[in-house]
């Protein structure tokens, strides 16, 4: 299951030299000498990233990933008026928030011009461990093509960082990784260096692409917000490269 | 991706109820609360587990793992002359060490009737991570259809423990966890609840199942080994089912 660079058609963000890519199945799973200074993507397509994404969009001015409730309810308190909180434990919306994480409740009209503090299960987590990388850049199925050619200009080795489900690999996130690298592989001149992970989220991806929602059926994230009545964000965050926003993290803060 | 039960031949193996099968990718992803009491293969391909397994179909009386270099020595000392050392690093032999962790090396003229001390990177640290379990069987491609049955008898969920290469998930190991997935699948009438890397492991072994060697080649710890002269050792890796004994971990010492 080699995978060499593709010889089709380039765009100009190409790369001459090699271009190592790993990807992380859980936060849990990367130590921190394998962020600093690195390049990261984070992943938490069902739902944290996608609804940053969403959101950023939607017009939103900034959101900020705190990795408690407590911690959340003291950074709002600090901000102004203007300022929303967002999260989830359990997939369903934490008592008292302003908004759960399902990507749909972060239209225009609720976010535009606002700041927002989240915290999620799986996802602020990861965004919290990468935070000592040279640059952050938030992504999932919706802006995959675009957070892979913020991804190549880098000019630099690559890691995707899944935020996975209670510590473990979980397979949206694995098919996501897929997805990017294979944008990458098309529209990169550099040749890419797979670990085994990258290779085998490649090869899932490749296998899926035509049916991503029917891949997912059975995986536990998809079942577990299938039965909470969220069927209609998974199929949401399974819309392949509908927005060109890439947003990163820098200082704590979300922005595009 | 879900997956049912075979409902083709069974052996008299079979379960009625559900086997959950949980997959982990390397040995610092599970956490000691999903060990203690709970049936586990430990899987290091290439080449621990396969080493371990031929040693103890050519007659070998036990195996000691241990993980480092100096309790090894300690450990031998304390233990009587028909003692060999045998280990790893960076896929060498270990200096002074009977032997190495080339599954070629442990033939019956070397082993029979020996204890083994052996320290290896990744596969002695998984086997004593497991130690907390109820049962702790030694699995690769070589036994795979074996130890699938064994733990089928077990009639309990199980978990898959890959010993993975330097904390990350290694191609090989997942290759063998969906050997094992698709013969339990073959042979019990359990109703199986695979986790997102159980999936993933089955649907990769089934893809690949004709040419393993094929699969692996491009893949981190077999282009490494094969650097190193090796190539003998993964093609012998790779054989399904060519012995039928399951070595099992027990208060610290491997026996059949």
């Amino acid at each position: 299951m080699q995978e060499s660079s593709n010889n089709g058609v380039f765009c100009d963000l190409s790369l001459e030299e090699n271009m190592k890519i790993d990807v992380y199945a859980a936060y849990n799973h990367i130590l921190d000498k394998d962020i600093k200074d690195k390049v990261i993507i984070v992943l938490d397509t069902l739902r944290a990233t996608t609804s940053i994404i969403t959101a950023m969009k939607n017009g939103c001015k900034e959101i900020i990933p705190v990795d408690d409730i407590n911690d959340a309810l003291e950074v709002s308190k600090t901000m102004g008026s203007h300022t929303l909180l967002a999260g989830e434990r359990d997939s369903s919306i934490i008592p008292g928030f302003d908004m759960g994480n399902s990507p749909l409740e972060f239209m225009p009209d609720k976010v535009k011009g606002k700041s927002i503090v989240m915290t999620t299960t799986n996802g602020t987590e990861a965004m919290l461990k990468a935070s000592s990388a040279r640059v952050v850049f938030i992504g999932a199925l919706i802006n995959g093509e675009a957070v892979a050619h913020e991804a190549i200009k880098q000019r630099r080795d690559l890691k995707l960082l899944c935020a996975g489900n209670d510590r473990k690999l979980a397979l949206e996130d694995i098919l996501t990784a897929g997805a990017i690298i294979d944008e990458i592989s098309a529209k990169s001149n550099a040749k890419l260096e797979l670990d085994d992970l990258a290779t085998i989220s490649l090869n899932l991806y490749r296998q899926h692409r035509w049916d991503l929602v029917g891949a997912l059926r059975g995986s536990a994230h998809y079942e577990a917000l299938v039965s909470k009545g969220f069927e209609r964000d998974v199929e949401y965050c399974c819309n392949m490269n509908i927005m060109d926003v890439v947003p990163t993290l820098k200082d704590g803060v979300i922005t595009v």
